[in-house]
């Protein structure tokens, strides 16, 4: 293998392959990024950790095709080092990888391109397509809902699934709930419900950061594929069954707060600065037209923060987890967030208005 | 105690005192800040960890005066999250203090201020003045060495002596040497040496980074005092010998290697990339006018980096910490690095040339 390649190409790619890899692995290929120089002028750079893999091609110079791997997170350290608007020449021979740029020269540890493991992708069915945006606006209005206990693996994704003309992604952790519909891709009809990792999903994000255009997505029961561009992101699918989180949105809450998010955001997180690390509780006492917040800490005081609001219903108490409310807040857009409550124990929706199409639900704590 | 307070100016302040405040306290005192409302229109913050204290006076409408002390860090995140332009209210009755500003309201808990320890500076009798800038300098140019070995508390500081008519200030791990030399300053003649720990190191670099205009520096053998503009950084010295530290610095070392510092930093920076995590070795090979950096690593591999250099002694092979190396070529500030050096197991003597007033001392390694 011999290949010359830009620095500033090499460098965003490995970028993009390189985050997949963990830090510490017990088998040692897993730290290794494979490179493969091929006819066709180009290099493919693929990372893997068993359950995901990022394989992206670039353009370059190629001598003389061939393949092997080495260590990523040294590579990209040594690349990212090297001057800007280098020339990156990449050799390998004899169990070593040289590595030259202007008067730099690296000889590099190896392990054969034969030993990297590969996901089988096997048959992927459902195909269909999703602009780079709507994808990105999918993850950012769910993923803070995703689970992140280990017993309940089946909430540690995002759930996709098809419900009519409507493809609906949605996380919870037991405590919220975070729900966005966008209309069924074609192709998408007749597609299994399937669960994308948390990590998946953090990796997907950080490809579709830079991506302009539509996402290419194939999909089985249990691997999914989405073509970003030069990238292909492959993932096995969580094996469990995601809970029907239909039964926990409320449909009959009949008390309807307005306000606007910002103001409510700014003021749960002043009122918060006194909670108690443990629970985070905030206390939202509604009276026509009028918002309290209130925090009471045995150990740091009380704090209040009056807020205008339009209420008209009955007064009521309730609390919540401010970190919980905040991350909901968050994904509001607009100048107003409907919350429809029912009682103290009830589920609470949250959404920006009737039209929109994320939702989200949030459970009170006793205060 | 009741007083009105621009926010901004409160912010401020409380950013100067809260960083002295450790996050976990037994003694629960020291987890406070003392507020005080005095007669003169000005609420004095100031804040302990019993070695080090802070005490700042703002301009403050002051209604009744009093004092209290409530957590420090509490009130600082509170008083952060207020909006921009907020007046604040504080007020203390019946041990709790009130803080007011908009639509929000805190009470907080205090406890007494008669229980807040203060630093009793006793009979400071050395006082000189140093510009801001030089003070700043001097810190910048040698606190990358300070030991952070607890058995070797004598060298968890700066040390500063005068030497005939120069105020010297050095700081060592027994691997690196850093000492810098200005003028002595009017009235530090007879001043005792003196240890200034860490901590109190960083805190007044913090409080140095606004000031202009000059410090004025009080001390005895046990106590410094820095009278910084509005605010006044006390500080106990480490109670112990600073080492002697002039017989490390060699000054008969007869090979002179002269580059620029930057491509030499660089060029460390990217063959060090390859070092293992534990010695960070870096190796310099030295013949007529070039320089050949290189790491080997049983685990990653070999790097390489050839420099021009000007240097006409015979050829040397040395090792280096690269850490420690980076750290003293980020202090060299013109275009060229003399570096001194004897033989492989010799201290090396780094400076900018023979006029520069800082001077580095690198111990080398077996590589």
């Amino acid at each position: 293998m011999k290949a010359t390649i830009e620095r500033a190409t090499l460098l965003k790619s490995l970028g993009h392959v390189q985050s997949v890899v963990e830090r510490r692995n017990t088998i040692p290929i897993l730290s290794n990024v494979l490179i493969e120089a091929r006819e066709d002028g180009s290099i493919r750079l693929m990372a893997t950790d068993l359950d995901l893999q990022v394989d992206e091609s670039v353009p370059a110079n190629v001598a003389q095709p061939g393949a092997t791997t080495v260590s990523a997170h040294t590579l990209f350290d040594i690349v990212r080092k090297l001057p800007e608007g280098s020339q990156v020449e990449i050799a390998a021979a004899e169990g070593k990888m040289q590595v030259l740029a202007g008067r730099s020269r690296f000889n590099l540890s190896t392990l054969p391109r034969d030993d990297f493991p590969v996901i089988a992708e096997g048959d992927l069915p459902t195909r269909f397509e999703l602009p780079a945006a709507t994808l990105r606006q999918i993850i950012e209005k769910t993923r803070f809902a995703i689970s992140s206990e280990e017993t309940r693996y089946y909430l540690m994704g995002i759930f996709f699934h098809i419900v009519d003309d409507q493809l609906r992604a949605a996380a919870t952790d037991g405590h919220r709930l975070a729900r966005i519909t966008v209309a069924r891709p074609d192709g998408a009809d007749g597609m299994p419900d399937v669960i994308v990792p948390r990590k998946a999903v953090a990796e997907l994000y950080r490809l579709l950061e830079e991506l302009e255009g539509t996402v290419e997505i194939s999909l089985s029961p249990t691997k999914i594929r989405f073509g970003l561009g030069s990238a292909i992101l492959t993932s096995k699918l969580i094996d469990g069954t995601f809970p029907d989180y239909n039964r926990v949105i409320p449909t009959a809450n009949d008390k309807l707060l307005k306000l606007d998010p910002k103001s409510f955001s700014a003021g749960v997180d002043r009122v918060s600065t006194i909670a108690s690390e443990k629970t985070r509780a905030v206390k939202i006492s509604l009276d026509r037209d009028k918002v309290t917040l209130s925090v009471t800490s045995p150990e740091n005081g009380i704090a209040t923060e009056e807020l205008p609001a339009d209420y008209g219903s009955d007064g009521l108490e309730i609390g919540f987890n401010a970190r919980y409310l905040l991350d909901i807040l968050g994904e509001i857009d607009g100048d107003t967030v409907e919350v429809h409550l029912a009682d103290a124990a009830a589920p609470t929706l949250l959404r920006e208005n009737d039209k929109s199409n994320a939702l989200y639900v949030l459970m009170p704590m006793r205060v």
